[in-house]
């Protein structure tokens, strides 16, 4: 038998357990495990030198190796995240609604586990944490499949975990990494129906998509966002110039960061000129319409692929509109559905864009660069779905679980 | 361009204009569609009749033939489901919940359609009324691909249900017909991404395996149940009695009747050979366990598949055993997670039956039947899903729609 089906026969097993294991030996676990890390930092960076070392031997990019690479700092990062998820409430057992019917059946609807989930990422070797805390606070089951690069560092860390488990008496099965990191072990992973109940994909856009395109397990997707800012005509020019910077360039390489400004005519000659000169400060590359390049010049001519592009990079595209609807008929044509933001002082104007515009989030003056678990609240992210089923917009702790219906009869039966 | 791909981009076009609409102008549509369904029932019985003398000079089997037919009362039927439709709440504009941040973001979470959602479906041409009606409430477009048998009946119900559209200022293709049955027209319907939402399969287990094993659009699986009824030693056997054979007689064809019966050891020899005489006078063929068959030894035995299939049949397969593990340690084996009864007085057996037992809906003392949107509360329903994702069990409207979140500052920008 190939290692991803042992570990997800295994990984299913291990779910009976933990999707009745307490909140209390679920925290004590998340609580071993960053003790365990703290206990074995040494080894996690020792292990990690080595996945730099061969990293540089392979020209992985210096961005790359700034993802790959753990240090002591690092290692305490990831121990914080697990005292996060430790602490966030418990969604499992949560009574969603119940009711009786006229025959007398008693239905409840009852939060409970997903049951085994499968992540499938790249370099960071905090993924391994990170989504192994999240998913098991929510009572499921976590099989890890990570790139080879991370390998070294994602053994050590499977140990730290694995053997946190075990302290507490659940089995390490509750969390496994799948070391084969052959490309045939993602495509097996991705079809074990009936094993794997969900998979979330984490990386770049080539990673995601094959899992998309590939799996007949259910998938989430994440990650792709085409953000917009619309400053409207009677937007507050202040706060435009604000949100308008900060969503392009507080983060460039994330998801929720702006990669179009559109600008109604009426206030472009007002705004443009100084927020192109701040973006051109900080570095942004600016491409415009043909409006935009009369106001300046300087601005290189946007295609209609600029449009369509999420930069993930000091770049963006600047188009002028005319109506709000021309905004929105953009960011209908353009948008990935991710964050929508509308800089605007007219309550019709902002109900017309927020009806109008479908996307996991539409923001009324503020910056794109709120779409975010951590920002709304939720404590902790496993990621930001751009599909509309399941999950929308940030995943938290209670997007890793299901429902199940209890219904209580006293012998009923169906005329 | 292929019909398909041109139907789907209408649809997505459409699902604009669907997203705003108010809930009167949906109520009118479902209204104007009863309507024109009973003012031309002549043509679509007729239309039908075509329908029927193919599948006839086909070799149709009659169980099929019966699901293709269409006579007047079977057009008033789906005219009630419209009404039922009509009259349930809309699902769409529901605030879900809301909170306001420590920075003074105001965070809604709403509930809005999905956009455009799929139908595969087989002979049933009431399904293109049932689907669409459901879809169209909760603010969706839906985009039908049913069988050829059923084709000439189908493309008079959709003229019917086009033109109540256009009736009422919406665009005609909020509900369209591909036309093109040939099974490429599936094969594209279902890689579609960007333009179809979400897939749902309604049919035979060849046509949903499928839709889940090669669409990379996202799918809900429905309709497959291998569900058991658990006699506990300490049941009400009078209640047993009714409930396992309900469970399996009543309407055997469907997902939610019972395909296995449990029973535990201290109470086999008691209510075992009472509930045999009652299946066997019903026509039911029982296909029993050892331990069984020693108690009634006219009793097939049961094999190792037997335990695995969902006979939708008057079949039953029956093993006595000797512990509530056992028995949710059998149904955890063979169970496909849809529906799963125990027949107990003990509430810690209950309580642990229902805690182990991994199902879209687990049953104490009632018939595993109830698993249904009509018996739920939910007016109707569009299928049972039998995945975790997104919709769990029965799916009514609610279980149509995904969220939004809207996102309202003054100006705030991340630090």
């Amino acid at each position: 038998m190939s290692e991803v089906k042992d570990k997800a026969m295994r990984a299913r097993e291990a779910s009976r357990v933990m999707a009745v294991a307490s909140t209390n030996v679920k925290n004590n676990v998340l609580q071993s495990m960053a003790d365990m890390l703290i206990k074995r930092k040494g080894d996690i960076v020792a292990a990690n030198a080595t996945d730099m070392d061969n990293a540089r031997s392979n020209n992985m990019t210096i961005a790359l190796q700034d993802r790959l690479r753990l240090d002591e700092a690092r290692v305490y990062g990831m121990v914080d995240g697990l005292m996060i998820v430790k602490n966030l409430p418990d969604p499992i057992g949560e009574l969603i609604n119940g009711w009786v019917r006229p025959n007398g059946l008693k239905i409840r609807k009852q939060r409970v586990p997903i049951g085994v989930i499968g992540i499938i990422y790249e370099a960071r070797p905090n993924v391994t944490v990170d989504a192994a805390g999240l998913c098991l606070k929510s009572g499921n089951v976590v099989l890890l499949r990570g790139s080879s690069s991370a390998l070294n560092s994602n053994k050590v860390i499977i140990e730290c975990l694995q053997e946190a488990a075990l302290a507490n008496g659940l089995p390490a099965e509750i969390v496994q990494l799948i070391e084969d990191t052959d490309r045939a072990s993602v495509n097996e992973l991705m079809t074990l129906n009936g094993y794997v109940d969900l998979l979330i994909p984490r990386g770049g856009a080539g990673l995601i998509q094959n899992v998309v395109k590939n799996a007949t397990i259910p998938v989430i997707e994440t990650g792709v966002g085409n953000c917009h800012v619309y400053v409207d005509a009677e937007a507050d020019l202040v706060k435009a110039q604000a949100i308008a910077y900060n969503a392009k360039v507080q983060r460039p390489s994330v998801c929720n960061a702006a990669e179009s400004l559109l600008v109604h005519a009426d206030v472009a000659e007002l705004f443009l000129p100084g927020i192109l000169e701040m973006y051109k400060a900080a570095g942004v590359l600016i491409k415009g319409c043909e409006k935009t390049r009369i106001i300046d010049n300087s601005v290189e001519p946007a295609t209609e692929q600029d449009y369509r592009t999420e930069f993930s990079d000091y770049i963006i595209s600047v188009k002028i509109v005319d109506t709000v609807d021309e905004a929105i008929d953009h960011i209908y044509e353009y948008g990935t559905k991710h964050t929508e933001a509308i800089v605007t002082e007219n309550i019709t104007t902002a109900n017309k864009f927020v009806d109008n515009t479908d996307a996991a989030a539409v923001i009324i003056n503020a910056s794109t660069r709120f779409t975010d678990g951590g920002e709304f609240g939720f404590g902790a992210e496993i990621g930001i779905s751009t599909q509309k089923l399941h999950a929308r917009g940030p995943m938290g702790l209670v997007e890793l679980t299901t429902i199940k219906y209890i219904v209580e009869g006293n012998g009923q039966v169906r005329e």
